[in-house]
């Protein structure tokens, strides 16, 4: 499999998401920037602002090539002798909707592959509601589930708390939002436990995930995007975009890790919020719907069982 | 001089600055809170929100103790083997107003000491105009630079230069504000560029650059407090505080070391701004004063000369 065919799944993956989200939305459009990365390669990222359901939401394709970077040798622990080239491509997508009783949505598969021959897939999708609604979060834990199951009986449980640990924020010590599935470093001869998946079985997995996204996004802005709320219930809002801001620049490693080799900063930054407040030291009030969601945003909840 | 005159003029200098700064907002009082460390110590922080001038501010007076933590043993190279033990006392302030003509302003005056006997000074203080005002700049830069040259001729070159380099946004590739001053592991016997002070000249040092904040912030505060400002003006003014944001929790070392060693939150990240804006690659029109601001923010500018 040549990596020209996981770009172009990325790239169809990205129309077709933007369509739908488009689609969904009735009044908000993408706009289009191409753009050339320093080390070769490029992307495009795409815009949607002031929607009707969403307030700002980005989602990137890029397929970035060049000569592996000190920072990046070190986190993959690379040797300092050879001459590493490396092609990473993937999706980025977040969504930050109006109606606070919409939930933010996070999504990434990406691809790396590098000169002497080792590949390997990664991705994530993760769910940060403004307000924790049980039963929304079990039809998104048990669609990607789902999604999982078709490819490997151990994916859920070891991706799901994957993103447990990774969608965390420590100086909080609060999840980012309820979770959902996050896996990295998947390469064919090593992924599964000892059950290897080939290749091409891993990039069937990862095109079930990025094709996953558009339905349940959809389901979610359509169920409520007419949901009234209060003032106060929008303060809370950008009071949790400020969480996401926090683990967005404090602990995210593909943002530290963009920012540090000198990508593109507005395709990177595009994940923040159009709006977040912060106000010291605020906690809700016990018993409110605002305490109930801090009570539900912690690890190990198991919300497909 | 043992520790205790340090922490009692630090204390002090917390007292002066929040006395003045409510004097001359006139509304806003600070409110305190008392906290104690995990590993020893303690501190003071006062807030201060929905003055006249004031949005949010942040008068913070810590002094904590306890072992060194392996992150700091990393940042200070010292050896794995020793039974050190820290104190680390300092006064920290943001302040940020609600007029966009009014700039945001950051001050730190701090002392570290170890049970080896080894001790040190830092600090730093810069500030972050909205829209850069020549003449404040230029007040701003002299006022520092005589305090420094009280004390040493080398030292508001030395670290004038320091905080241009420190308050620096990489990937915007724009200084935070006009810079001011930093520096930092100011040790009695190494100080000066091989012109020595002693540690009771380098306290006199941190005071007077401590004690400059007050008449510094307050005649900014009186000089542009009733400037009239525009909605598309307090729009640039999130925007702006986004880029606070972006430094503070992306590049900042001392928010970041709090963080990861457990600090307290909501003491460390009262820096961030009461509201921030991010819009996808904005950008001002050209010949605008938003524009002409942004040409200002870059390092070399030297405003005292």
């Amino acid at each position: 499999m040549k990596v020209e065919e996981i770009e172009d799944f990325f790239r169809a993956l990205q129309d077709n998401i933007c369509q739908a989200i488009e689609a969904t939305d009735g009044i908000g459009k993408f706009r289009e920037d191409i753009w050339a990365h320093h080390s070769g390669g490029g992307g495009r990222t795409r815009l949607i602002q002031n929607g009707d359901v969403l307030e700002k939401g980005g989602v990137n394709f890029s397929s970035v090539k060049g000569e592996v970077h000190p920072r990046l040798r070190q986190q993959m622990n690379l040797g300092d002798n050879d001459d590493f080239h490396f092609t990473a491509t993937g999706v980025s997508i977040v969504m930050h909707p109006k109606n606070p009783h919409v939930p933010i949505i996070h999504m990434n598969v990406r691809y790396f592959e590098l000169s002497n021959g080792t590949c390997w897939f990664g991705g994530g999708i993760d769910l940060t509601p403004h307000y924790v609604v049980e039963t929304d979060a079990q039809f998104f834990h048990t669609t990607l589930k789902s999604a999982c199951d078709r490819h490997h009986p151990d994916f859920y449980e070891k991706f799901s708390k994957w993103a447990d640990d990774y969608f965390y924020i420590p100086h909080r010590n609060e999840t980012r939002g309820i979770g959902g599935i996050f896996f990295d470093y998947m390469k064919p001869d090593e992924a599964g436990n000892g059950n290897a998946l080939s290749k091409r079985q891993l990039f069937d997995f990862v095109k079930d995930i990025g094709e996953s996204f558009a339905p349940i996004y959809t389901a979610l802005m359509q169920k409520h995007r007419n949901d009234p709320f209060t003032e106060q219930q929008k303060q809370w809002q950008f009071l949790r975009r400020g969480r996401y801001v926090e683990f967005n620049l404090v602990w995210d490693r593909g943002t530290k890790f963009g920012l540090e080799t000198n990508g593109r900063t507005e395709s990177i930054l595009m994940s923040l919020p159009p709006q977040a407040n912060w106000e010291y030291n605020f906690e809700p009030q016990p018993g409110s719907e605002e305490a109930k969601t801090l009570e539900l945003l912690k690890k190990g909840l198991n919300w497909a069982s």
